[in-house]
């Protein structure tokens, strides 16, 4: 395996077979998530209600699951879906937005991760307090370092049997065994919101390409959004100029640029 | 009756009394919905609760339905909305998203029709099934191409008494008895979220405009985007660049430069 | 104190000790609200479930609640919130979307003025109306000018100790005694949704920087937002384009360039 290459092809799996990627996610993420996984080639759906949650994960290739503007009845279209998805052999991954800062937040975490997800991806502070850690994460935003979660990440991809990713300036991944880490992206991105909600949708779709594994997904997918992140970054004024730049990016990458661009090192 | 200028007529109207157009959609199309009718010169108001959807119906000059974020008691709002419209001579609109996916969507989908729409505007994949053909879409996305659906579109328009929209690479509109292609936009468009949900909603602001036929006022309105859409693609560098190119398009539009660029033909 | 340079000492604070606001708003402004936040340098986290909005409420530095697409739900949740905040001595900004519209509209404010928010940001037809004058709003449009809204704010200050902002072509802030105009932005604002929605948001975030009071902190968003406007208009083609050089102006905004650009006047 040539991990310098393994997100090119995916890539090219992805765009040759466009995966219909469920995403429940929060309503500052809804349209910019969309765009992105449109700009890689996938088919998003939204789609949240109870009523059919569970209906649609089991006919879409991948679920994502972001808790960033919950509320009960969402919760009950999350736990749907969740659980339809590890019924029917669908990969899913959790975004644990914020999941310190209340009650709420930390009781629906838990109920989620016990239904399995197949990957968890979360900035430092969010990744450090899903394993028990001390946090200084404040609202959405963290307060801690990539690399003093990556203790936290290995624990949690052993305890949950899951793929584990600390986004920030440079990525850490790990499944428990495995780890890499991704360089790339830019400073605008996390003056965009919603950028990191939008990064979970597309690991989702990587993760609905079969046979890939999910770490190799996960990876190929923050390698993906990191290298349209630098190409965008060249292109911007701020950070309002940098959000239809990384759209733009992300639809003329292909195989070869990403393959040359990636900067995935196995840890 | 001219078709290759009514177009032009009716958004001199349109911008010379701004309709208020009561929209009830999708999480993800609120944002590009509302900036798609301020810039072809309406008033947008999205209201949703069904304590105040069938009051919010009755003011405004048009309602638009969409199910694209469906859940109970948003269904509840829409279908107090499409009775106050109907009982107050109001036009609306039914945009049936993915309707097919789901049993949840298929029957509010039924209820909704039982109101009597005034238009429909789906893609080819959603007007096959909404007439009860097989249809071949995949989650939101159509799998069918706009020809294939023409048959099913005038089975709906005289089965509904609506004037019915399959929009894809070229347009179909008919009202059972009349017919119109309309040819434009951009191959962009379909890589950019919510466009489709955002036409809907400009097809509502049209149907205000009286004493315009609805048949003439969603040819009239899918000409705009289209020609709005073909001016932005010349200036777009991907579905990034497109949206904002697309909004300043619609802006700029004005009945000379639509009258010139819309191609429209009786069908 | 000298009006010119207040905003400029408040946006150099704000940068510098980010606040976290928390906003409780409508589905179409939450996105580039968010955005809006962060590219002038605050922390946004939108949180509307009534099982954790209290307990957010007071971990945040200000609480916004903006009633545009409302429902009971987030009615509840928003009484929550704005109870918290009370409570914890945290300001809280109230924005009365078109609370004329419907019953449901004017009995949720009216739950809300009893709360007592901090502060009160709406067009002039909001505001006069709200003082139990005469608005001809229609939709979220004001039909009234400024001008018209001044005596209607001033007697809402009053009645309610709080400060008032009434927005438009020159916007106007009393808290009931003094006054202050501010000058700038742009005709295409009012082609771009949400950005009052929005402009609600960032006064929240200089009211979170202690111990401005909130009448300069109210002036100190306005102009802001004014400047930006002002900056992002010379870039822009349209309203498309408008927004992105609006955020990329707002993040290259800095103390020096509000200072010698605000247009603040006493009155």
């Amino acid at each position: 395996m040539q991990d310098q290459t393994l997100p090119g092809i995916l890539l090219s799996e992805l765009r040759a077979q466009p995966p219909l990627v469920h995403c429940i996610t929060n309503f500052v993420a809804m349209n910019i998530a969309a765009n992105v996984l449109l700009a890689a080639g996938a088919s998003p759906a939204m789609v949240h209600a109870e009523e059919e949650a569970g209906e649609f994960a089991a006919i879409a290739g991948a679920l994502t699951i972001n808790i960033g503007t919950l509320s009960s009845s969402w919760l009950r279209g999350m736990e749907a879906a969740a659980l339809a998805a590890s019924q029917s052999g669908k990969p899913w991954v959790l975004d644990p937005v914020a999941h310190y800062a209340t009650l709420f937040r930390r009781a629906a975490v838990d109920r989620l991760l016990e239904l399995g997800p197949t990957v968890i991806r979360g900035n430092a502070s969010e990744i450090i307090a899903l394993a028990g850690g001390e946090s200084r994460g404040q609202g959405v935003d963290s307060r801690d370092e990539v690399e003093q979660a990556e203790e936290s990440a290995r624990l949690l991809a052993r305890t949950h049997g899951a793929t584990v990713a600390v986004t920030g300036v440079v990525d850490f991944v790990t499944d428990g065994e495995r780890t890499a880490r991704i360089e790339g992206g830019s400073p605008l991105m996390p003056q965009v919101t919603a950028l990191g909600c939008s990064l979970t949708c597309l690991v989702g779709a990587f993760t609905a390409i079969r046979p890939a594994a999910p770490f190799e997904a996960t990876v190929a997918a923050l390698a993906t959004f990191a290298v349209a992140g630098e190409m965008a970054a060249s292109r911007a004024d701020g950070p309002g100029s940098f959000s239809p730049a990384f759209l733009d990016a992300l639809a003329a990458l292909d195989a070869p640029l990403l393959d040359r661009h990636a900067r995935v090192r196995s840890a």
